[in-house]
């Protein structure tokens, strides 16, 4: 047997988790750059964000009322008003200028700073001003009774000096874009999003602005895999479909490499005359990595490793690339984007169907998740009636894992889901 | 009471449900753009997509083997192979060039066009090549019967015809991406992105670049409202914070409505002698939509219609402005992107603290899902041991809709909520 029909029909198997594991020692963060707040959402933080001040960093009265201290009306009631005499108005983002003393208050805005002296704020629904309010001093009446601290948040109250609020790696989304500009990140450190190079391959492939031709179809698992590229958070830059010929595969590879951060190729890895992937690692110089996983669909998926650079070979079948895709791609490039928990969440839900193929090897079916009026997740393959893998893509918020084994799953079955997010 | 104080304390309440019924009035689609399929991702469908072409468009072959007529290798066994001539070699993407008959086969790889006569193929595996497979006339032995229309795809055998695949509204994600690259999509026809103008208000408002002062803070909601747009699949405007002038707010609000599909402002909208919209609704020549809804937090949640433009006044408070905008905001922003089913879709879950606050109003919790090892979704309010109302929102993956009522809720109730998506 010639080194090419090993690679070919003696492939050696090796697990999901294994394969994780092989591609995971070559992975990189991305470089670190600095961009501008408003660009970040979606990118993920390459340094921890600490409080480099106390929130709130003053007294911060949480409503619209008077400021007074608490002593002074500790008797007052809707009978027996007790009368203060105002002696400054403090709108939010001023400073107050007096102290407050026995006998005085201060007319105060929702997070406006309290004023030195007073020691809890009335809401103005329990107050009556007694003169027109918009004199320099009048009184106010006041008709109940708060205690010390009431209405007031002290400083640090909600974030203390010094406390992580995020970690580097995280997602930047509207709270972390809260957290940001409370601290003043007008531009951020995030990492790069990593670019990743997709080639579809096979003779038959047509570009899309291409008229159909006899015995040829356009081009889709390119478009698929972008789409997906670009919500796992990377660039996706989609070349030219590639022939089956195996020097211009190789020289296309070879070209591309130093220009991206990961290269994916779907379609060419399974044991046809015309598989031009395997035709490739048979004669590179590079690192295979591996070329059998016990999954179905995408038995054939390939990595390798050339200059440094990773290489994922998805199969071409749209179906087995998407899945390919969310279980070895998208962990790839979320953690070179800097996330420190890539892989997809496990998950238990209950099967809607019954499920009756068994398979050697473990199997990762799209699925679509619906909750029930108990609040349990269900779960069913996608398209179970359609008889188009391509057409009921569109369908799958998630991948349903079924262990390896002859008898299938009956519904009802709790199973383990990999929501796709 | 003057008209301003009617508009302070005399407001009339409505539900959620109607406060959206009076914003839907005057929701338009944004005008339709065409763009590369390759920028389309995330966008809305502003066309049906259907198929103008059957998929396959020949008959495929499934798998790597020989095309034969099924009469022929009825009796075929391993014991008593039939031996055919092999008449054409057809890789994928070429298309055949002869007709097979009784006794003769062709080499056919996966994805290849199935040649006039053939009715079946047979895999690679059930065979034997008895000369050199590179010759161009060579001899196969088939061990194995197959039956008529195996390994053969038929024509539209996946997609008819005239097919609808995608309607009109539909997201594009990576599988609907799948679908419009292969029916030729190079440019696609969307509704162009809803363009958001984001205002802050509040004297005490600095930039995020500015350095803390006493007595201010920075604007963390315009930042917090804008990654909430982008997700919701608008193009967000941050606009400089304005002031408490009410001015000053009204200029700036009439030179941006004509140049942005909605705006939003965030604060200015309760009832202190500085909360801005209310004076700006007090004097303005447009339609005051509602300026009280019934719900927890933003309960002064209000709207206007200015020159056929809607403005939607969030609380200031940043958890009741991110919950306003996802019952609002996200709603409204969807739909003007084609989105036909843009409300959050209601689940059950089981709540997995007590909550003992009761309320009004409804409430709409900020929650945090999670799903146990039964495949139950349990929900529990978000930072429910934080103090900080900021720094928590990053952990709501939902909101807990809780009904009004005195008596708050208790550990494993059933509760609906509304999955941020």
């Amino acid at each position: 047997m010639s080194s090419d029909s090993k690679l070919k029909f003696g492939r050696k198997v090796i697990s999901v988790e294994e394969a994780r594991s092989l591609l995971f020692e070559y992975v990189k963060h991305t470089p670190i750059e600095s961009v501008p707040l408003s660009s970040a959402f979606g990118r993920r933080l390459a340094v921890d964000i600490v409080a480099d001040h106390p929130v709130p960093h003053f007294r911060r009265s949480g409503v619209d009322g008077y400021a007074v201290c608490s002593k002074d009306i500790e008797q007052a009631t809707p009978e027996a008003p007790v009368v203060l005499r105002v002696i400054e108005r403090i709108p939010s983002g001023t400073v107050p200028q007096l102290t407050i003393q026995s006998g005085t208050a201060a007319r105060i805005m929702t997070g406006a700073p309290v004023p030195d002296g007073a020691d809890a704020v009335v809401m103005l629904e329990m107050t009556d001003s007694l003169q027109d309010a918009g004199t320099s001093s009048y009184h106010v009446s006041i008709k109940k009774n708060v205690t010390a601290a009431s209405n007031i948040t002290p400083i640090a109250g909600e974030i203390g000096l010094g406390d992580i609020l995020l970690e580097q790696g995280t997602h930047i989304g509207p709270g972390e874009a809260a957290i940001l500009a409370t601290f003043g990140y007008s531009n951020v450190s995030v990492y790069r999003q990593p670019r990743v190079a997709i080639f579809s391959t096979g003779s038959e492939l047509l570009n899309v602005a291409e008229a159909l031709q006899p015995g040829r179809i356009r081009n889709s698992n390119s478009y698929m895999l972008a789409a997906q590229v670009e919500a796992a958070g990377g660039s996706a830059v989609i070349m030219q479909a590639l022939s089956d010929d195996v020097e211009e595969v190789e020289a296309a590879l070879q070209e591309t490499f130093p220009k991206v951060d990961l290269v994916l190729t779907s379609g060419g890895v399974s044991v046809g005359d015309y598989d031009v992937l395997v035709d490739v690692f048979g004669r590179f110089e590079g690192k295979l990595l591996f070329n059998k996983v016990a999954m179905r669909p995408g038995t054939p998926t390939s990595a390798a490793l050339w200059n440094n650079r990773l290489l994922l070979a998805l199969s071409g079948n749209p179906g087995a690339s998407f899945v390919g895709f969310e279980l070895f791609a998208k962990p790839l490039i979320k953690a070179m984007a800097g996330c420190r928990s890539p892989y997809p969440k496990a998950i238990t839900a209950q099967l809607d169907v019954d499920y009756d193929k068994g398979s050697a090897y473990p199997r990762y079916v799209r699925g679509t998740t619906d909750v029930d009026n108990n609040g349990c997740l269900k779960v069913k393959p996608s398209g179970i009636d359609k008889s188009s893998i391509m057409v009921s893509i569109k369908d799958a918020d998630c991948l349903i894992y079924l262990p390896a084994g002859g008898k299938g799953f009956a519904r009802d079955e709790r199973v383990i889901v990999y929501p796709i997010q």
